[in-house]
């Protein structure tokens, strides 16, 4: 928990953004996996924690700005269910510490809201994610459910994003400590990497690495020989030699900020000169975006600054031809990379992203792509001092998606699908990082930790 | 996944116990932690599971047993969807697999239903556990979020637990599976603790055992150094030697059956005499429990046998006194012994949980006991040949109890609160294993693992 003037701060300066009326930020309960007391890892909602601090199921904060009232919904342990979970800290004292003097019972809300409404207040809230958030929005504001998703406030969701989109020091103390955890995690990932070893045994590895760090992983692991697909999840399959694993994993520290890495190590140590020269591509891609990024560069031009650098790689390569920049605008470089190059990171691993990537990775005036590839991209805004961001370019040779283009004659003028079809079984590099824009560039996050193709060998080596 | 006969015999014993209008079976999907796409390991609903046999989310399985159809309703992935996540099987495909011909389109599942309700046909559902399927029932059946649990069907829930109680061979060879991954799982909770080893490092590895297995934890680990505490979740709480580590954890398999199994062992490898003297008595409540499950006896009375044996012991070795069944009868047991000595295990970790514990551990002539203790015990009523079940006593010395009673009074003729003060900072120690209910007994499930205090004093000293 932060201290009390920081959650007091983004409140106050939320009240006075939005003016008027009620903010009504529902906590997340748990969540029953089987039946309704077997749970998952309890998260709590991002939106709820950011204000109040308070990382806990079952509450409800409400800010009557109108009447200056801030009201924190929850029902304290009975003694006998403290049989059952061990003394806890009461939500009172929880409150008191981030500021909030008024705690009452959960069956108090329905009331409230009621009384809110018949007044004419507007109820402001952000779009719900989880059924149970669904059904409880609902009842308290005798909304169908299938109405909700109109009722959601714009002015909210804009105001949160304004506040949450720039991170402070501490909170950016945070996220480099849960990218501590995640480059914990990858090193063990290369540990266990061997031929015989099941993609799942080091994917749980990993996991039980994020949870001795104090909380948990930050998105399910992805861990795979088969990089090029993209979201791939960890089977029961033994890595063999010549394989690369491709490892996407991130932590959540105790805070529940996020970290997020991928690097990509070959089975038996030491990369081929085809995986070497398609990995030195990334990683010079990688490297030109994490140089250019600063406040005042719009993302979306990093984007296609490192798709740039991977078409001259590839056509040094001779996998593409013709000129790069003329490659890039007519879409080519997708079939190697249809996805985007990062994302916005904080206390989710996307960070925002229940809000609507229209606030969170564009604007008003900059609105996302419906082409192949860019309409990947969940940032392409101008970037601010105070940003966290991820930079991840990556190579993917999806055999799918190249039949289906060679089958259409599609780039022809850019791609060598002759030269092309000896990639066939290669997979998938990918190299990310995270970074925080500084007054004039991007400062990577987190200790030293190898990311060339050389410094990756040399670190597996030993 | 079983053969297309067990899913085929299982669907046409429901219909034929149901006997007429639609059965409605919502399939889980996925959950999403902190943003909709951000989610949580997928389970899948396990009466959806146990019928069609399709682990995978986004499906609603219908019968409609007037008109003798069976229908699976879901969506295809998309090309470009099968882009990131990778070739899949299609639904019609694994429909196939389980004999279901009749695959639609999610679609045409609302116009479906209310053609149902306006041809007058019943619609059978079971109590939803899940925010989002509460969501979904409220929108194809036009039912308020709120009246959803009056109109939730016993006929249904009474027989898929009649069906889902009785395990066959082949579902007790899945649930020993999991069993044995959960052993690997105990044996790695004493690999790695020691002192100075935090709780929350030994359940993190404990869990990349469960998941190297090919499925998941079954359950939230209870891994903990307070074992007094029932359901206390692992924290970051370094071990010392002299404490007792009770591990209480359970693998669910690749098929999604489960294991739960508890052990207690000490920090340094040594019982003291405090806890050997108590984990003996544990285990004989244990052992006794365990060589009285037969077909016939209430679950309910091997309850209060090892509740008595429990007392016994503790009359022994003074910390009870008076007569042991007397102080069964008079509850002062439950100091010790506050919850219950098992319950069903199946594809759920407390089966068919989610269908009513009146329907699955009691009947209509056997109800639950409010009184405290037996209240908390969710299997009650005459075992059946083909059960699965726990066996798990337990000793908590739990201060706060403790306190609490004695300063009311409670039981001082059972109770000897002067010598108990000594053990205050004992702990807990449980037993637990998993059994099936045989044609003249019960028969322990997995490979042989140590439970006696010698056993697993021999087993850690290697």
């Amino acid at each position: 928990m932060f201290s009390q003037e920081t959650y007091i701060n983004r409140r106050s300066r939320l009240q006075a953004d939005i003016g008027g009326g009620i903010i009504l930020l529902p906590g997340n309960d748990d969540s029953g996996m089987n039946y309704k007391d077997n749970i998952y890892p309890f998260r709590q909602d991002s939106c709820f924690l950011y204000f109040t601090g308070i990382d806990q199921p079952g509450l409800t904060f409400v800010m009557d700005i109108d009447n200056n009232r801030e009201i924190l919904f929850g029902d304290e342990l009975t003694i006998e269910a403290i049989m059952w979970t061990g003394p806890v800290e009461t939500i009172a004292s929880l409150a008191a510490k981030v500021g909030i003097k008024d705690v009452r019972p959960t069956s108090a809300l329905p009331d409230f809201l009621a009384r809110a409404r018949s007044s004419k207040q507007p109820v402001h809230f952000v779009p719900p994610y989880r059924g149970d958030t669904t059904v409880k929005l609902s009842e308290w504001l005798d909304i169908p459910v299938a109405a909700i998703p109109q009722q959601v406030s714009v002015a909210l969701i804009k105001a949160i994003v304004r506040q949450r989109a720039i991170k402070t020091a501490e909170e950016v103390h945070e996220i480099e400590m849960a990218v501590n955890t995640t480059i914990d995690m990858q090193l063990k990932a290369m540990e266990l990497a061997a031929a015989g070893v099941t993609e799942i045994a080091i994917a749980g590895g990993i996991q039980a690495v994020a949870i001795a760090g104090g909380g948990n992983i930050s998105f399910p692991v992805i861990l795979t020989v088969n990089g090029q697909i993209l979201h791939n999840h960890p089977h029961n399959t033994p890595l063999q030699n010549g394989q690369l694993v491709l490892c996407d994993c991130g932590a959540e520290n105790a805070m529940r900020y996020a970290g997020d890495l991928t690097r990509t190590h070959p089975v038996n140590k030491k990369f081929t000169t085809a995986q070497k020269e398609i990995y030195d591509i990334v990683h010079h891609a990688y490297q030109s975006a994490a140089d250019a990024v600063k406040p005042g560069i719009r993302f979306k031009d990093v984007h296609l600054l490192a798709c740039e650098k991977l078409a001259e790689g590839l056509i040094a390569l001779g996998l593409m031809k013709g000129n790069a920049a003329e490659a890039v605008a007519a879409g080519a470089h997708t079939l190697f990379f249809p996805c985007g190059l990062g994302h916005m990171l904080g206390l989710d691993i996307h960070d925002m992203e229940n809000l609507g990537e229209e606030y969170v990775g564009y604007t008003d005036t900059l609105h996302k792509s419906k082409e192949f590839g860019l309409k990947s991209l969940r940032l392409g805004r101008e970037l601010e001092e105070g940003f966290v961001l991820t930079i991840e370019p990556g190579i993917y040779i999806n055999p799918m998606l190249n039949d289906a283009w060679q089958a259409a004659g599609k780039h022809t003028a850019f791609i060598n699908y002759e030269k092309l079809a000896a990639y066939k079984n290669f997979g998938g590099v990918r190299v990310e990082d995270n970074f925080l824009i500084t007054a004039d560039g991007g400062r990577k996050l987190g200790r030293p930790f190898a990311s060339t193709a050389n410094e990756i060998e040399q670190l597996i080596a030993r």
